[in-house]
């Protein structure tokens, strides 16, 4: 931590929030510049948490050298993380491919989707049971009734299973039903919900909020690991900006940024990113050539009578096409199915 | 909603989209361009909900031409809501001020600062005791022994109290304990917390989200009146941004929008929309010189020692001064303390 | 500048930095962390400045600690500058008010509006004569012509005359006809312009960009004072985020980010941006509540047929309504029209 | 055109609105809904040009339904464009590499790297001899002295050259000197540069603005297009986000929605766009993995002492590997080098 002073401080000042420091038990080292002078802090800041040396009045900014998250974090855990889910490993020598309805709607259609996903290639049958939507009057899900069903999807095609949840019940009933549980955009900040994820102890899919940084999905993440529960998958879904000719935008730019600053697998949904089907097999490429662990898409049987998200599903024909263009990408990025 | 066709849709495929709206029991008007054809659709909408007309090879795009909300919309209420909360009523009449510390830290500072707030004309003591933070590690809040300080403030000082909830157990808490509850900005699309709150009875504050659009923070406050809960008030409190300089940027033009849109009333937070305690008190004759019906304010006894969010706190000499200061705005306002 | 090492940087790579700076004629101070060594770096930056330490693998960060700007910077030159423009002082003092149309259309509309703007108050007229449009098929502007209306503008109502330019030509021509000029928010980074506009000598109106840092624009500023012009005033005219509800967002926290980086004075304009003229009356006077040295506002004899961005243009009506309601506010701001 | 009248417009206003339209020559098509009533308006809308309709009173808001621009759009020129530059063609078959140094530094240091670009496989050499910075006391560039350097460039290795335009007097340079022109971002809305970039004749660069919309980037095309010169390549180069982790986030996205709008050929810059050398392989392979018709990478000789932007340049080594990494993906997207 790095205690910038204001350019008029007196040496009075400066010794004060030097002795305040010290006082606290941790070291100082002064740098008198010619415009400013600056105070670098050596020890663990947390003692310091309570003392709001910004609002000192000769200080002019505080400057943080560490990351807040440790578990998430790179430095402290070089090698890439692996996570196991059911039979599958989500990690560097993977390219995970999750795929499915926005939501479930019937039996019949999830075990169609899941039947066809599988055959394309897929790892995981993805469905939502729980859907979070920003009008109260549109559909919201089947709740555990559409869990069942992904348990019976599983059984039927041996896919793994993974489904988003919005609050402890819905966990409560997806242990019981699936094999990984995906904490959504708008619930990236819900720490509630997340240490509830993490007590789980299932496998979790974090995707990015709408306006998080990428510090802050990090820090969302350790909340998870913090409860005991290592094993978290992010996923990029993209950020909320000033662009309307997409939905949102994909920040594809976070693949290489978090394999450079976490050991967490990353996985990118262009579904959600774009909005728009006709989009989803060029990102999901670019993706892939870019580093990221794995993929999620939305598909559907009969997109043009989904109950949710229809523009941006693919229909089986284009999810057969992409999986079939996407290997040789695998092969390159030297990752299996 | 109006539906616009490809360039070069053919008859019949027009003719195969108005079949559709019209066998769902909708009219259609059609309007052929010289360049595309656009065809009106009249009648409930819903009834295409799970049409996914935008996915027709044929259709360009859809454009929707009323809101999706209806309980919040002025069109259906077009007088301004008047919401009571114990012997006050927030709404075009009154300037409320909602004062306090971020995070409720012991019984003898919420005392203090609300016998302060309380003599400098404060409505309201504010008082975090579930504290949503980034980072795992750091302070999280008092809880239910936070709540029960809140009434003895409210015991003393006779002011009203806010505090914020996070979760269904926070909420049950905040029944026993507060006079109304505050949803927060990360959780505005926490669509599960929003029905309990609707559900518990107490008038909620809704904050906006950090990237939430002015619709979807209105669909967001629908959540909670469609539970048979009316009395919602909506609180600006900065959005994200590309400019670093503030924490996030203060929207103030949500609140002459808001006006336009909605019955409900609107308050302002310049205190977490900034970060900075010295732009809180111009961005608070702001907010009521542009019509704000109220205003929340972060005040500390003590920010240089607060255990969260202290550089963006008043003192209770710059409190007391703001307060003094914004008498004549409020009197402009033609609205009373 | 602080140079922060990498986690495992070596005594040898740390030894490296040191040297590299000591050996450009610059001191250096060192902290050596638990976690990470930072080094202080004191004495004129610009001798390393291709040096590009950051490149050095054992180097984690660069943090500046001082602006780049210096003529603009309030740390210099603490006290708020005026600036003469014709008879009228644009400062601390006053509330200057620029009103006219977005583009001049006629000679005959000009001094319709010219004198109507001024019976209710406004000191300047403004008007556009070179239009930066979208689209090549919008109209452009009436160029030098309608700097020649300006300039009978102020010959009948002795209004101080303000005129955007977009070319070396335009500032050329408005060296001939008006007493202040405009670089509008497309041009903010336009460098070539910034420096003919300080070259020419007349006082400038700098909008901020559309995506534009505060950091930025007063380095945009700094371009023009370096040319020897020290007459610049900014304009915020609202940034570009995700909100469509309004054209822009307008930033009012940028009024005292201001003032307590800058000795220059602010104006802002509300007619940009938000795009509606419903919104202009509660922003300009929230404006003023917040310490704005003036406003820009958009005003036209007859709206619903202005050539260029009527529905955010007030009639007369509305300006005089406005220029009325503004008055109790301008008087509590200890300022005078 | 579709015009959405107020919810309460009377049958009078509507009349009015209708009787507007067609006196102006154009026709009308009335939907009558159960809430509102809107009006679809057939022909051309430029008649409209000055009647602001959305500021009758009666009037909610009008939605456009096509683009304003015409000659960059894919609608009405479905086959994408083929540019020439020199020996070379930048289009569907081809996949573009213009390589080199942010700026022009000295002719050796160019010359080096010209040389080394070339052998790796790049057709153009780029580098900037005026330089946008965003403070004045940053390096401007050599200016014509520059340009020779890079006329030398090309005699020496036959490589195209390019290179950045800030003004008419660099225009007039430039087409001494160089092949193909490149627009900047900061100048993507100077439109009196795009008007002159037009009337050239070279080849143009069309860097995205910071901020700018695809809609935008598509009409500010039109402006160089509209004075008789179609030789109009885009260039993503990120955008300004929240996100700090990247100087700005790359709208890789924006590449198939180029690709569904235009005819125009699209590259990407993921120097610009991050920043970070590290992340510019990763972000190149994926922009050739989604459709994009070239890219533009800052390679310099010596990335520790570049002038300008260094912490983005790959060295040789680095652009050497990435050269023959992406060779793969240049033939699965079925180009050629």
């Amino acid at each position: 931590m790095i205690i910038v002073m204001k350019p008029n401080a007196s040496e009075t000042a400066i010794t004060q929030v030097v002795k305040l420091i010290q006082d606290n038990g941790l070291e100082t080292h002064l740098s008198q510049g010619k415009e400013v002078t600056i105070i670098g802090v050596v020890g663990d800041k947390n003692k310091l948490v309570n003392k709001n040396i910004e609002l000192m009045s000769s200080v002019d900014k505080i400057i943080p050298v560490t990351e807040s998250y440790k578990l998430t974090n790179k430095k402290f855990h070089p090698e890439p993380s692996r996570i196991k889910v059911g039979n599958h490993e989500i990690g560097p020598d993977t390219l995970t491919v999750m795929a499915g309805p926005c939501a479930v709607e019937t039996e019949e259609q999830l075990l169609t989707i899941a039947r066809e996903v599988k055959k394309a290639g897929a790892q995981f049958v993805r469905g939502g049971a729980y859907k979070p939507r920003t009008s109260p009057y549109s559909f919201q899900g089947l709740e555990e009734e559409g869990l069942r069903y992904m348990q019976e999807a599983k059984k039927e095609t041996g896919l793994n299973t993974i489904c988003e949840v919005i609050s402890a019940q819905a966990i409560d009933a997806a242990v019981k039903y699936v094999d990984m549980i995906q904490i959504g955009a708008r619930n990236m900040q819900n720490f509630q919900l997340l240490r509830e994820a993490g007590q789980s102890g299932l496998p979790v899919l974090l995707k990015r909020g709408l306006a998080a940084t990428i510090d802050e999905w990090l820090n969302a993440a350790e909340y998870i690991i913090a409860e005991g529960n290592p094993n978290v998958v992010l996923c990029e879904r993209g950020i909320r900006t000033f662009e309307t000719a997409t939905r949102n935008t994909l920040d594809i730019s976070a693949v290489p940024v978090i394999k450079s600053k976490s050991h967490l697998p990353i996985i990118v949904d262009p579904s959600h990113a774009t909005g728009v089907w006709d989009y989803v097999s060029p990102l999901a490429k670019a993706a892939v050539a870019c580093g990221a662990d794995g993929l999620m898409i939305e598909v559907h049987n009969d997109p043009e009578h989904a109950l949710s998200d229809g523009p941006q599903s693919l229909n089986f024909k284009h999810f057969d096409e992409l999986m079939a263009e996407m290997k040789a990408y695998i092969q390159l990025a030297e990752r299996k199915l």
